[in-house]
């Protein structure tokens, strides 16, 4: 499905429900960042992890004006998932600052790759729009430093944070793919290839493999 | 004390004094903030309430910005003030959105108006910075705006504002004695005056004579 479709309503369906389901992700990353930032070791971490919270919140505001500019109102957009990503967080509390870090570093990357994945087969102007959303690399590279160096200062974390890495990326496949399902948000992904089960399937595998590969970079045992 | 005595080093204390009390203030606002704005009843008063914080957040940079360029570590002059923020934030936890607002409210008037008269008294450079961490006005109109709207909601909120208004600028006025009490703030305002305890009463007089018109202005009894 190309730019020849952007007029149908069903697509503008899953473009809306799309940045709906980033706008809500951002807003409440942001408020779970900015909490758990007052349980940082220093000021300095806390402000650190305060920034990445608030490019998160920059990132809402972005989707959140583009819905705006498509006609839709961004609180009807988000609200239909508003319950899924709160009960995913409501299942993945961090237990301590380390546990706070390695979250937003999987949640971060993984959902990256993933909203990436979907937006593939959307129009060149959402496309753009959902990378610059996603866009993060700054923080992304401040939360591996943060992991680096509390990992160095106390190799005993290691294995409490491969476990608590697996149990993250497990709660956001099963999420992905649910929200996936509900909203019709791999349509494009599934008219291009057919079998819906397999394409399913095949981005899974591809999203834990790269979550793998950047425990690895940890590491960390995946 | 004018620009004259700016190159001392007991002036420079003072200034960067205020600035790491400023700083912790607003990162330790921004926190507090972001969290409540979990309460809000509409993803829209979660936006806006967000919006704010990420203010704060701003603020605070751009004092920690200020004190690195004076060549002092950030985190070291706010560590002094950690203590004191914290309790003050312990002794008013808000119950619910409401309180959250009017506690948001009153801490952004009561705090602007305290460090703006203690920056009367210092370089204009430093004045100037002040007022560009202060100025929120942006900020205080929408705060303001959601008082009144919940207020004409529901006026039986009223009574318990009005309370919950008593005891935050209590506890707020107390703070700000302390605090300059302990590190020497009003030293400026003391030395131009010579009778500590009058200016500081006269201080404390005032800024609770324009926090009871802003509660007047909200139709509340402060």
């Amino acid at each position: 499905m190309g730019t020849s479709s952007a007029g149908n309503a069903q697509y503008q369906r899953l473009v809306t429900d799309l940045l709906g389901v980033m706008a809500y992700g951002e807003l409440s990353a942001f408020g779970r960042l900015s909490s758990d930032a007052r349980y940082a070791p220093t000021l300095h971490d806390r402000a650190l992890l305060g920034r990445i919270a608030v490019i998160e919140f920059q990132h809402f505001e972005l989707a959140s004006a583009r819905l705006e500019e498509l006609g839709v109102d961004a609180e009807e957009t988000m609200l239909p998932f508003q319950r899924s990503v709160d009960h995913f967080h409501e299942r993945t509390k961090p237990g301590d600052w380390y546990e706070s870090l390695m979250k937003a570093y999987v949640i971060d990357t993984v959902s990256s790759d993933f909203y990436r994945s979907v937006s593939e087969f959307l129009d060149a102007d959402t496309r753009e729009l959902v990378e610059r959303i996603l866009v993060s690399e700054e923080s992304t590279a401040v939360l591996r430093e943060l992991l680096q160096h509390a990992l160095a200062e106390d190799p005993r974390l290691a294995s409490r944070l491969a476990l608590w890495g697996r149990r993250l990326v497990g709660e956001a496949l099963t999420q992905a793919q649910r929200v996936s399902m509900e909203h019709a948000l791999l349509g494009p992904l599934l008219s291009s290839t057919g079998d819906a089960r397999e394409t399913v399937g095949k981005l899974t595998a591809d999203l834990a493999e790269r979550h793998s590969r950047r425990m690895t970079g940890l590491g960390l045992t995946a």
